[in-house]
């Protein structure tokens, strides 16, 4: 008799909806869908009360410095999900991952062969690779942003300093091949001072994301390419707080002692080497 | 093929939240859903970013004063759905419905017969009922919190100049019966200058509510009733902006010219009386 009432309360919420358009669609499955899940667990009032409360200081927490309903978008595994929704997989192509929220529009392009650490602390670190379709074309012309954290896991945008480091763009050679300096990623922790840091502590689950470089790559005629390239032997690999690694995007880094590096530039420190191939999909 | 990568992304998340406590129960179960949501409606990158500016402008609307997840909360029947999984129907008891944003604590006591309108524009109306268990035995000593809009429509907390009007409390006399003067409720359309309200506007769907009375009954042994009384007759009854409407709850309002009331009171006004008799249920 009770589950007459509540379904009844469904009911009526989803019949509000009745616009035949798209809006009333995403509407009444999310009511659908939010009403299935009060149900099941039994919501109680309090729970109900602190839900509210939780959403309130995610908002009151977010600025344009900060996002925290991104934020907890990834953590719900959201971000992902709606990646893999929208990104129909193409045999042979670059997988996709999780965008974030530390991309900056307006970075500045470098030369093939540039460096876009621009002073971000850490170890120098030479990245090359082609772009390529999946029919085995190389891709002249790309333009390849890229963005990562520094050793300290933290991106330019989190300093308060309006530094620009760790992040920048370029286009790929007659080949369809790349190259640059930047900084060997590091592992790092999402902001956890919020909302959404006490809700994975209470869930007793860590904030780390392992360590990655972004990559946004795109090209007329093909698919824009968002992804991040992994770490190979990265202890956060397979507990990822984003839920953002694929296998394919795991890739080994070499190491090397001070010495000349392969684009001539004399290194009196260790330095590092990654080799990324990128192959987008046709639109 | 896709549909198996977009499971073992929910999957992945819901393992996430291992613990075994109720916040892990919760969290596997809202992850689920909100998948589910996604994956039905083929949810695009754009309508989450949409989304994500959604949330955003709802938590910075919201303030002291203004509760716009509430309000959310409300549009979307999980407000009124909660109500009805956490009270569970009791033959004879009167029903439930939503508890709004608008109530106050520490609102003035009267006696019986008093005036909780304090001022707040209206038609004067006499209030007028018992307070009784479900086998029928009157409950002496019951408080009894009242609170409603004004006659434009709005609670005294949405005015901004600190007044109390159109809110009180008394306690049921020897025989569970109470009395006491108020305005006659009149419907109003929730906040609809906000994120909620625009969600409203392009739903086609208008932001009233139909005219009612707030009651909260308490009395040792007994489940605390929160409900309302609406009016007979009232236009929005079938089209409740936050579905709080059952039927057991509307109740005809009758209206009498100049004169004298049944306490005594004479009136050079038309005047109006309700009686609405309470049964609540033993704990």
């Amino acid at each position: 008799m009770n589950a007459e009432r509540e379904q009844a309360v469904t009911d009526e919420v989803v019949a509000s909806f009745g616009h035949d358009d798209r809006l009333a669609e995403v509407m009444r499955s999310l009511t659908t869908h939010l009403h299935a899940f009060a149900r099941e667990v039994r919501l109680t009032q309090d729970e109900w009360t602190r839900g509210i409360e939780f959403l309130t200081r995610t908002g009151h927490i977010t600025d344009d410095r900060r996002q925290e309903f991104i934020l907890l978008s990834d953590v719900l595994g959201l971000s992902m999900l709606t990646v893999g929704i929208n990104a129909a997989p193409e045999p042979g192509a670059t997988e996709s991952t999780v965008f974030g929220p530390f991309f900056v529009d307006g970075a500045p392009g470098i030369e093939l062969g540039g460096d876009i650490a621009s002073g971000a602390k850490g170890t120098p670190c030479w990245v090359t690779g082609t772009v390529a379709s999946t029919t085995g074309e190389r891709i002249p012309g790309a333009r390849i942003e890229v963005w990562e954290a520094d050793d300290d896991g933290f991106y330019d945008v989190q300093y308060t300093d309006a530094r620009t480091a760790g992040r920048g763009w370029l286009t790929s050679g007659d080949a369809g091949e790349y190259r640059f300096w930047s900084v060997r990623p590091s592992c790092y922790g999402i902001p956890d001072d919020g909302p959404v840091g006490e809700l994975l502590a209470a869930s007793g689950r860590h904030p780390m994301r392992p360590a990655h470089l972004h990559f946004m790559v795109t090209a007329p005629g093909y698919r824009t390419l968002i992804t991040h390239v992994f770490v190979a032997g990265d202890e956060y690999l397979a507990s990822d707080a984003v839920f953002g690694v694929k296998d394919s995007l795991v890739v080994d880094v070499a190491d090397h002692p001070p010495g000349t590096a392969p684009d001539g530039r004399e290194l009196t420190e260790p330095w590092a080497s990654i080799e990324f191939d990128i192959v987008l999909a046709k639109e």
